[in-house]
């Protein structure tokens, strides 16, 4: 949206002129294109002579030819462009490489805008600079060739396709005053995230968010042949991104510099119809419908403006340009001679002054300051991050006399906590969910907050509505990829969703990881509020929905992080999980995972106790057990995870009951990063504190949510960590009662107190009974389960109640 | 296609008669619909008097109501249609339900086919039955919510949304005789994966494969409100789907019969349609052209036919219908007043016979035998599965004449063995790649086949035709599950893709694995052919595209399926490679891993070697080290990957070298299956074995191509597992040189070095000189890479070259 001081005459002014280059301008603008080309071409190929002062020779050139031509003109055509839309109407405005691995023209886009060179002070705006911008990319120590993190104005890297439409509609929630320009490749137009990320308009309110301008360029061709979008009859093109809600424009050509003029219209044209929707969102008189949204089809050559044809074949306009047209230019004179033509064909004599400066002309065509998109703070979110107004989470807690002596639903608890969070700052916070806010007992939210939803309404709807700013919508992927972009500009989110189903976006988790990873590494890039993931209908209470529906994989996934980023909770209750959740909602740069299931669970902890054993991470519950001060426990039983806590507790007890001599502690682990030794993860327990919990020797009959494998793995260097036996899913499942889920995965409480009595180095007396008790046990459950369809009762969850003890006492 | 003896003339007036159905007719598909849906809200609801042949009571109500009644009555009423076509066209159909949670209606179509009391004699077609299907549904013991694997005729859940259209795609692939009904949900419309499987049409050729008809069924309500395409204006969803290729029939209401006269109508005009595309396309005539295959637009109401109010509150048509939509019915008398009336609103006593059994006419209203959806070989694929005509895998082998001689790009060689199973077997076996194919050095294949392509294709395409079979289309998505919807239904195939973005079909693993580890336990399922991945482009050597390309994540997600279901292999080298893959191709039901790179790399054994190698799993190359029968070595170099497997020789070559007395033992893990301990694994060795390769007490420095903490579970629970300290991939990466990837994971030779050195219980003479060399070659690389840019020579690779020791030697 323009600035507010802007009339309506001079907007109009304004976009006729956007519309109507003069040649000068166009001239300017290809000027700064061809600028920006050879910076690119250079990039791949040089590593000498970088403005061509001498006939090209093949020790210029470098070892290694590494980088994707192809997809860079046009990436650098729309730059030039948008560029030139933000110097006359001073709109905010971010820039999205679906094609990412167009990096060097990203890179060289930022070098021409000054960016580069204030960032990279080594990378200066002169020749030694252009030089070191040359034989950087895509070098040891250098930097990668994708639009990565170390690029200036990036929130996306466009490694893995399919997200850059997610990141833009995630950029602009609630970020009125922003244009993302999102430029989507024909290849990655081809995955499933991005042809189901067109539907981000469904859920976009002109009135209170910004605008995405999708520009899907089409250059027919991805890296070993012709993509189905390039070859579709274009009116099937058309009708499908008219179906997908929006307005089509289009631009198709390689006429020079004809393309300049019908593409400067386009995009104003775009412009127009953006502040025409939000000017009348933002009015009194809007009629609340979803807007037909702008979008732009640029159909341009592949490898646009490059050589024409390479030894006899046809290169431009073809798959063969996806990467290095000419290939082999180190060994073949010709070769060579293309390439040198081919530089020169930009004249970079008129490009840069005899310093390597780009000329003023070039230097002026860009934007200034701040609206360099190479230098917008939306592309560094981190510097316009509010930190959350959080309640205190104290006030939301759970009253617990005793544990384990009241069920509740822990994660309504967080849910109220959340509604209060969007009472407070509802324009810096959302809630992104596939379908079940309500079902995941979060719907206090509602309270507040709407679901968003642009379609249509009807009378039997309710919660839902254009002013709701809970995102819910049957796609993992769009919620994921939302709250990616969301945080990236700056505000806070959390992702809530099925256990099982977060497998659909783990892709999404590990790159969102690694640009964590990466962003951590350079000082310019502000830390951006983490991404939350809260996984809440999880293995263990999934019985009424089956197999398919249970399986704590993500957990697996996250711990391929690395410790900087990676952070995991399985909070046994509601106040220790809003503890937790509060520490996750303050936290910054990391992707914090949270498992707590939502069904009706024992309390266990009052809130105090549950701050001090947030705090540990990992502690005995000597209620539980029956310590000795003087003596070792015979055996520990640790846990992690709600449902095998309760497994835990309840196989205490029975142990502590039936055979009171033989000595039982109770450890429970809520942050899973305590485990591992501190020089593999920051959160790692110190040696001493680990021999405190767990002894020198005692054996550990660890009960895990997740696989058994994760705590082998993250134990492994331990102390004798043979002695951990690992209880977990084990990819048991069916839709069944919750306990037979336990039994199925041989984690049941009579489970444990075998795993007990068979690892203790000590046989109490009564151990041959007991074993023979819980093997009778489980007998006569499975015998009941095979039997008696007929009654179908609930089996019931015998709840440990300790006889009053308190945690304090 | 109907039947070959059909004539034109005969065929139209079958046309005819099914659009048309008489008052009779639409009277038996009414009654058939009914029965199916009575026995439907049984499963959800009643445990006793399931024909109610009294009053409905309190205790005839199941305790726990579980189940999703919204979407049944519309998949049945599909079946019941599709049904009649079938019998009217002899048709071979099978039937996907995208909404899988509409479970209970499949069961019941099943049943009342008959199929179900065939399979499952327990469950037989009397009140006996019956009641044995109501109690067993959602309960312990009993069957899924879902379309599960237990359910006769389903290749697909229908569980984890977004994959029916693949499935679909894949089930007709080179199966020309096949029609799969597609129903898609509009909840599973929102999702990426479904909305990117449209384009399945451009790449079925309707010469040669067999067609999909996908009915998007919207009933505009997901579980909590209303869906994208529900609420979308029809205009936009009828040019999205023509934008996707399709020719949209839509049929609208709720009103009876009419609905029945419209919907065969419809199912009518679509078959006609497809019959006619498929009659072009095999005579001489074709174009050649994409058809505009048909599908329809089913709108009816979300729980059709069932309570419209509930306490005043309107039910049918809306989001509460989605589940249960009378959930008080056990302590609201009311309700269960409600029920009655509703399941009597079907007229049981018109369905069933007093015996329970379904009365003539329904039990006419099916197709007969295998024609039957529920009783298609083409969903128990195992019964068409034809074994590959593989060839003799030697044929392809590697000249091996010493050890690590010579580098190769050994999936070249595996690409030439594919091309000849192409040859032999082009209608039996594909590939599926997004788009790697010859950058994977499989190119091969296309000597043979093209890639397939159903749009346009012009003068400079290479290698692509509507002819051709190799699939490659930019979507892991489609990948994955157009090749488990041709396994599931009988042929077999291999999805090649690079290793980091195998995570984005990671589910799609997940939730196969799951399929087949429940099929294993039907012994009705007939076993499939297994579905091979191959990752292909690794982490290690992803050095020229950088961080997001390097990931080697799918190895972890793998380790949490079941035993009997999973198998990883990391071939060394080409011949290596050539006996697994031969191995995999051979091989059913199992989800097999293959992870070897694409670039030149030493080959290391000889064919028959290589053969013993893989047999045995894991062995001593003790040509790498310098074995002493009489003495336990000091330490054992163990790898695991082809990049790490060359550090590792080359670390045992520069001990062997520098340290001569110090005892090197090198084993290579192949399978890494072998790890785990028998009990864990199939696959996993004997102790004994464990102990004769890696001794009692030697330490052992294994190098892993993937996360470290693959190894660390794996090896949880062998002999003094504390003893393995791991190499792997530790998330460090970038766009560099392949040696320095090494470096940055601390995995190179010399990192292996001196991991030797300090974890061997013996030090030997010389060992900090070693040690120091070992930190000046790090360092010295360092350096390189920081300050030598400028050269940016390939820091070459150092192969070991053993003084021409055989392996057999």
């Amino acid at each position: 949206m323009t600035p507010a001081s802007t009339t309506s005459g001079q907007l109009e002014q304004i976009l006729s002129g956007l519309g109507s280059p003069t040649d000068e301008e166009v001239a300017t603008l290809d000027a700064w294109w061809r600028a920006c080309n050879y910076l690119t071409i250079g990039q791949i190929y040089l590593k000498d002579n970088a403005l061509l002062k001498r006939p090209l020779t093949r020790d210029d050139i470098k070892p290694r030819l590494l980088g994707h031509w192809g997809t860079s003109p046009g990436l650098s055509f729309i730059y030039a462009h948008v560029s030139r839309l933000i110097t006359l109407t001073g709109q905010q405005t971010i820039y999205l490489t679906g094609p990412g691995h167009g990096g060097p023209a990203l890179v060289a886009a930022g070098w021409l805008e000054g960016t580069y060179s204030e960032i990279y002070p080594d990378v200066s705006q002169d020749e030694a600079g252009i030089h070191r911008l040359f034989r950087q990319f895509s070098a040891p120590g250098g930097i990668p060739s994708h639009v990565s993190v170390t690029t200036p104005g990036s929130i996306h890297e466009g490694g893995e396709l399919g997200y850059v439409l997610v990141h833009a509609f995630g950029s602009v929630m609630d970020n009125p005053d922003l244009l993302s320009i999102a430029v989507v490749g024909d290849g990655e137009a081809e995955t499933g995230p991005l042809e189901g990320s067109w539907k981000g308009i469904s859920f976009i309110n002109p009135a209170r968010d910004g605008a995405v301008l999708p520009i899907l360029h089409l250059n027919d061709a991805k890296i070993g042949g012709p993509t189905v979008l390039g070859r579709k009859d274009p009116d099937e093109v058309r009708s499908l991104l008219t179906g997908h809600g929006y307005r089509v424009i289009e631009v198709t050509g390689d006429d020079l510099p004809g393309m300049h003029h019908r593409f400067a219209a386009a995009l104003a044209d775009a412009f127009a119809d953006i502040n025409a929707i939000q000017q009348s969102a933002r009015s009194n008189h809007w009629s609340g419908e979803r807007p037909h949204w702008p979008m732009i089809v640029l159909r341009s050559p592949k490898g646009w403006t490059g050589p024409a044809t390479v030894d006899g074949v046809k290169v431009t306009g073809t798959f063969r340009s996806h990467q290095v047209p000419l290939s082999g230019v180190r060994e073949n004179p010709e070769h060579l001679q293309l390439l040198e033509e081919w530089l020169r064909s930009y004249r970079p004599e008129e490009l840069f002054d005899t310093h390597g400066r780009p000329v003023e002309s070039i230097a002026a065509a860009h934007p200034e300051g701040d609206l360099r998109m190479s230098a917008s703070p939306h592309a560094n979110g981190g510097l316009l991050t509010h930190s959350l107004a959080l309640p205190d989470f104290r006030e939301f807690a759970m009253e617990v006399d005793r544990p384990g002596a009241e069920l509740a639903e822990s994660t309504r608890r967080w849910g109220e906590l959340l509604a209060e969070v969007y009472r407070r700052m509802g324009d810096n916070f959302r809630l992104f969910c596939p379908d079940e806010t309500n079902s995941n007992r979060l719907g206090a939210v509602f309270e507040v907050s709407d679901r968003a939803f642009m379609e249509r309404v009807g009378p039997d709807d309710v919660q839902i509505s254009a002013d709701g700013r809970v995102m819910e919508v049957l796609s993992e992927h769009n919620c994921h990829g939302w709250l990616e972009g969301y945080t990236l500009t700056g505000r806070h989110g959390l992702f809530a969703t099925y256990e099982a189903f977060a497998m659909v976006s783990a892709s999404q988790t590990v790159q969102h990881g690694k640009w964590l990873e990466e962003a951590g590494r350079l000082s310019w890039r502000a830390k951006i509020p983490s991404l939350n993931v809260l996984l809440t209908s999880t293995c263990w209470r999934n019985d009424h929905n089956g197999f398919s529906h249970q399986g704590p994989g993500l957990i697996q996934t996250m711990l391929t992080h690395r410790g900087e980023v990676v952070r995991i909770y399985l909070p046994p209750d509601a106040n220790c999980l809003l503890s937790v959740g509060d520490h996750c909602l303050r936290s910054k740069s990391y992707v914090n995972l949270i498992v707590i299931d939502k069904q009706p669970q024992p309390q266990w902890l009052d809130i105090d106790s549950a701050i001090a054993h947030c705090a540990r991470g990992a502690g005995v519950w000597p209620w539980a057990g029956n310590e000795n001060p003087d003596r070792d426990p015979d055996i520990v039983l640790a846990c992690a995870g709600d449902v095998v806590t309760m497994e835990t507790v309840a196989a205490a007890q029975i142990l502590n009951e039936r055979l009171p001599d033989f000595r039982v502690r109770v450890v429970n682990v809520v942050d899973l990063m305590t485990l591992p030794r501190p020089k593999d993860h920051p959160h790692g327990m110190s040696e001493t504190y680990f021999r405190e919990l767990f002894t020198d020797r005692a054996h550990v009959i660890f009960s895990f949510h997740g696989f058994p494998g994760a705590i082998h793995q993250l134990v492994h260097g331990r102390p004798d960590a043979d002695r951990f036996h690992v209880r977990g899913f084990i990819e048991q499942g069916t839709t069944t009662t919750p306990f037979d889920m336990t039994v199925r995965n041989q984690a049941s409480r009579f489970h444990l107190v075998m795993d007990a009595l068979n690892n203790s180095t000590r046989t109490p007396a009564g151990a041959t009974e007991l074993l023979a008790w819980c093997r009778s046990k489980i007998a006569e459950h499975n015998d009941y389960v095979v039997e008696n369809l007929e009654d179908l009762p609930e089996i019931r969850d015998w709840v440990s109640q300790r006889n009053g003890q308190h945690p304090e006492e």
